[in-house]
């Protein structure tokens, strides 16, 4: 089966439209379920014990007074886990490592950052595994700990992994370092470029990291049965992957899990893994009794993945009519206390917007002793280009081009060679480039204090294995069932569009729903932007399908050649110009006799979706600076970006503004904040400040649609493009208010009076 | 696609086996989720009021008070449901009537039966529901009510449906009446097989409604949002038809319904069709929460189906050396409150199982004051064939025949012409004698009071609307999903077998269970032993689908033309004899690279299943009467049934076990015991007898396999068969124990009593 169908221009009657939303009525009215919602008979709740120490070798764990508390029904520590080989990855490929997984899981030979897992227990009562929390004891030798990303790096910085030598250098270095892998991509002769240059920028930018923020906290629900069936409830981007990885930590068969993925209240990256999952299955297989847990938020902090914390450096050149000759970037990034954070994608997008003759890219991964970072929209990448895109500012001002012409000199087009080896396709970029430019908002006039920036994103999108079922029911409605998460985007609606526009049916006639992991082929997470985009492939082939048996069905039923018989609006008619002349049928009559006349009628998919196209964006912001508090307020925010064709617009823009908003957020207030013991010291909403309405204007959006011509409507996909500009946008927009160019994220009000103090002190 | 797949003869691993059954741990443990096992958050507590009359026309409902009632969400009478067109069926033609349906879910201008649904209250504990249906003011004037079937037959009964006027019968009838259908058929000349008769025996039998005595009582949980989407959970035979049922008594799109059968712990026929799923939804759309609806075992015995009560007439006749030359009966049904008796299967069945020249049979479809019949294992069959059997055993008995040889020389065997048309194709009739009289139950030595009795049943079996999906995991393991109910008979284990044998895989590694109506195409209702026949044959199409692709990969991989690919014990290898060499792949290698080679691999199957092979039992009963009271002791039995191929033999065993044991209830004890007053006076497990352990001996099956040529494996179908046969073979051993011939069910002390009394009353 080909899992690429190629883009074909066609008269559209509800792709494009903004039909009402399938889960919305459900989400307002408090129907829906996500997953704390879900409760079995006899259940009991479990909580784990998390290490309060940033590096400790665990040298017992005492469970026996936790056992004896009554009410108390199981306690697992490493020892209910297996150990895991370790497994590399080749350089430029992913690979999850499971004896990386397991220990992140529970912590095995030592705790590695405060709130690592080191036991858990199954109660009768909340308030009684608590209790029971308090009775383990833990014996730690508490080891010094590194949580800085430069510091890690030094040769004499705490190791966290003894065995882990740095990847993918050679020759292999003698001894073990925090520095997990080092990427590093080389495109054409970059002293040269720099030799070619007029201008020569160079910068060091340093980020916190930064938490998802979804506001449903991990929440599981597993039961095993006594013949090791085990059926899980859980809130993730990925059922089908959450159970190949709890039948790989638990050494299952993959056939004896059954997941049941519930409504999800953001993931944004951070539901790509599984945290309590394993857990859960692990007390219930000991206890016998279904097992719920449920993370406090204080545990979603200090124990799932926020995105890294980096240092970057830049250093570009470009000639006085801005072509840029060369462009350089060292980015490295914590991955918290495991291998893989993603400075993989990081380095990726970090230059790919431009047509670069001679690019040098350097990345580190580097393990520090602080929670394993996750997947977070758009992974790594607006880190990376909050410097890339800073420098690009600032040469664009020293060569005295407006920022999008700069840009619009440089960007890259069909046919443009990347440095890492990809030829791109069509592409959208100059479109949003031009459309922000025409924008109202990019001509308002400005006041003192207030500047304008610009920035822009790239994403490379992403396929994966995808399937899907529709059913068509006896009177003509659809049931879709969908194997790639709706992760809260509106997807089940934009799929269930897709297969009425294939259908000829109104898109009223198709439900969309999830499946659990039985009743489809395996589908990877929601991630890479990829849902809609080999979702949507998915729904099609699907829809296609049920479409050659509808015609082939009336075939049967009328008597003709099934080459006489055309689907279109909805209806087997005869074919245009066809001798064999037949009453149409709509798919409502072929429903109604379907049964009696072979079976009903159904379409299914399982794909490895192929031919993703990239997409980009433009940003333009404009702050105004209070320069007494340091405080920065956006006052208008603008976003065009290529999605290749928008499914339903209405979704898109909400996409482009979710983004626009959490980078909003990464750029002005979110922040870890450790203190010198290694503890996390803010691990709340009250303390991590997360925007809220006040915070951000209304947000303007421009879709753009350059169709990729490898889906079947044209779709790129839309969900992460958004974030990557707005940290690198803002900085630029600030110093275009007061002068000052901040290079530390947060831009928050104490880091922002500290520049400008700083700046009128080396003018004085 | 093809919908019969031929019967092929080959080597068998795994059918034939008795692995473990997959369901079975959740079953003993309690862990299983029955219909009343579901809870959602905010539920409410439905209950039903119930009329107390037989017959009454409703003057008015006034729910003011009920509504005023705090706690009261919902109450919902006959205004609530929209009324119907009257649907008629064809002769022979088995149509769902909704104009009667949804008078029966929620009576409308008349309450028909004592239990009949007048009004439903959805309240916030099951005391204030309870409360509240004592607060809603039924108006009701009391019409003169029937509950015998000869009785509602005359032209002066009290009239049920003014508008019932009896079909099938020229010219049409000038005044309504009770009787709703009347169906004949004709063979031969039957007057002149009674002139070649040389014993002629005359015969009236009546029995008594019975209920299939489910342990689970109707249970579901319906939610309804705002925007008029609906769950159901419910426990069900078929959660296809029950959709079908709920969208149409509501008037809604199908697909805006979605069903989750639950385990179901028994159903016979019983959970067919629904009762309280449009109730419980028709009340969370009125409160706008989920509505738990569960029955009382009072409730379930005066609302629910039971069997229907008849009247039946038998006239045969056979030459001295016993071939039967005439066979007429008159089969009159109860159809309870509403038409649709199963005296249509009762007519085929009644003769089917002989070869006959001359047969005459009427079956009158009866309207009464009673719960509208619903099937019930074998529907209507054991009825008929008490009469027939009865019949046959006295012929025997008077021309001194070996019971079981005057059956051989009279049997159907392939080619045998039936009454209704049909030609026999190869069936296991005969073998089934052959095998009862060769067991040594047949030879044990009898004492005094004690009497052997034989008999034997048909059942046609069925094919009907099924679907599945297989899907392989990542690991090689098998998700296989089926539509069709395991009605607690065992099928999932059945259908995993038949996968597996065709996948050449373990049966551990394939893991089955149940969608819900969005995951796979319509399913008809497990009925007519239908489900391991119709969705062992889906399961066989899934999975060759799933071994062609599984081939085609391979050929991709290995770079060979697929015809050079077979497929043996599991693997894909090189064809026998074929030029093109390659190193075989495992179904787990397979699927570990699936993802990467073009997705995952599955299999799928939507059918209307044709072909399904009758199914003949021949039962043999040992019994001992106590002549002081009257009871009957059953001694030994054994069984004899021709299923084509016992997949599973315990699993058919059981069968033929479970559907004895239900036999010798309904012929020993159980009955519904009806006041002058109209009401039922037994409707509990205390004064309705079902037969309890110390009631029955072990059950000596006999597993005869004469294979279906229109399945796969050869499977027939094995539920129903075994309950025809119980009632006439006790009747029958009592007959030999005491020379006392019973004509009356159930053949309890008192009337086993009252027959020896008036046998030696007519000796005096």
């Amino acid at each position: 089966m080909s899992t690429t169908i190629k883009y074909e221009e066609k008269e559209l009657k509800i792709v494009g439209t903004r039909p009402i939303r399938q889960d919305g009525v459900d989400k307002v009215t408090g129907r829906a379920r996500y997953g704390a919602d879900y409760d079995l008979p006899g259940q009991l709740i479990g909580k784990v014990l998390r290490s309060p120490h940033a590096h400790a070798r665990i040298r017992s764990i005492d469970t026996s007074a936790a056992e004896s508390l009554p009410g108390v029904k199981a306690v697992v520590t490493r020892d209910d886990f297996p150990d895991m080989p370790v497994e590399y990855a080749a350089a430029g490929e992913i690979v999850v490592n499971f004896f990386d997984v397991t220990r992140n899981v529970m912590a095995r030979e030592k705790a590695l950052y405060d709130g690592h897992a080191v036991a858990a227990v199954a109660a009768t009562s909340e308030s009684i595994a608590k209790q029971a929390l308090k009775l383990i004891k833990v014996d730690y030798e508490i080891l010094p700990h590194v949580i800085d990303v430069i510091e890690a790096m030094k040769p004499d910085a705490p190791l966290l992994h003894e065995h882990q030598y740095t990847q993918y250098v050679t020759p292999k270095p003698d001894r073990p370092s925090n520095i997990a892998r080092r990427l590093e991509f080389k495109h054409g002769d970059i002293a040269a470029g720099f030799r070619q240059a007029e201008v020569v920028v160079e910068r060091e930018f340093n980020t916190k990291p930064v938490h998802q923020g979804y506001i449903e906290p991990q929440a599981c629900l597993a039961s095993c049965s006594e013949d090791g069936q085990v059926d899980l409830w859980t809130s993730t981007q990925g059922h089908f992957v959450f159970r190949s990885q709890c039948a790989k930590l638990l050494q299952m068969e993959v056939s004896k899990i059954r997941v049941m993925p519930t409504e999800i209240g953001g993931g944004f990256g951070g539901k790509n893994t599984v945290y309590g999952e394993p857990v859960a299955i692990a007390l219930s297989r000991k206890a016998h009794r279904p097992v719920k847990l449920v993370m406090t938020r204080d545990e979603v902090f200090r124990a799932t993945g926020p995105t890294s914390g980096a240092n970057v450096k830049v250093k570009m050149g470009c000639t006085k009519d801005g072509r840029i000759t060369a462009a350089q970037a060292v980015l490295n990034y914590q991955a918290g206390a495991f291998a893989g954070s993603s400075v993989l994608p990081a380095s990726i997008s970090a230059f790919t917007r431009y047509a670069l003759d001679n690019v040098h890219v350097v990345g580190n991964d580097v393990t520090v002793n602080r929670p394993k970072v996750a997947a977070y929209r758009a992974p790594g990448a607006p880190i990376g280009v909050f410097g890339v895109e800073s420098v690009i500012d600032e040469m664009a001002k020293k060569v005295g081009i407006d920022p999008i012409e700069f840009r619009l000199r440089n960007a890259a087009r069909e046919g443009t060679q990347t440095y890492y080896g990809l030829k791109l396709g069509p592409i959208g970029f100059m479109q949003t480039l031009e459309a922000a430019r025409e924008h109202p908002n990019y001509r308002v006039p400005l006041g003192p204090n207030q500047g304008r920036g610009v920035a822009t994103g790239f994403w490379s999108n992403a396929g994966h294995e995808t399937s899907c079922a529709l059913n068509i029911n006896e009177d003509g409605t659809v049931a879709l069932v969908l194997g790639t998460i709706d992760v809260a985007g509106g997807s089940r609606t934009a799929m269930a569009m897709m297969v009425a526009e294939e259908l000829g049916i109104g898109v009223d006639k198709v439900r969309a729903s999830h499946s659990d992991t039985t009743e489809l082929g395996f589908n990877f997470v929601t991630a890479g932007s990829r849902g809609t985009f080999a979702g949507g492939m998915a729904c099609v082939i699907a829809a296609r399908e049920a479409i050659e048996k509808l015609k082939a069905r009336v075939a049967k039923i009328r008597e003709v050649p099934i080459e006489t018989v055309e689907w279109k609006d909805g209806q087997a008619r005869p074919a245009k110009g066809s001798a064999h002349q037949f009453a149409p049928m709509s798919l409502a009559e072929i429903a109604k006799v379907a049964g009696k006349t072979g079976g009903t009628i159904a379409g299914h998919a399982e794909i490895n979706a192929q031919g993703a196209g990239p997409g980009f964006a433009t940003q333009v912001v404009d702050v105004e600076v209070d320069r007494e508090t340091g405080l920065v307020k956006v006052l208008r925010y603008t976003i065009a970006q290529d999605v290749g064709k928008a499914i339903h617009p209405a979704y898109v823009e909400g996409q482009f503004q979710g983004g626009v908003v959490q980078g909003i957020g990464w750029a002005l207030n979110e922040e870890y904040v450790y203190g010198a013991d290694g503890r996390l010291q803010n691990p709340g909403f009250l303390d991590y400040r997360m925007p809220v309405a006040s915070d951000v204007p209304f947000i303007d959006t421009i879709i753009v649609e350059v169709p990729n011509p490898n889906h079947p409507y044209g779709v790129r996909g839309c969900g992460e493009v958004s974030i990557i500009a707005p940290m690198a946008a803002i900085a630029n927009a600030i110093e275009s208010a007061i002068g000052v160019r901040l290079c530390e994220q947060p831009m928050s009000p104490p880091r922002v009076l500290k520049a400008i103090d700083a700046a009128a002190g080396s003018k004085a």
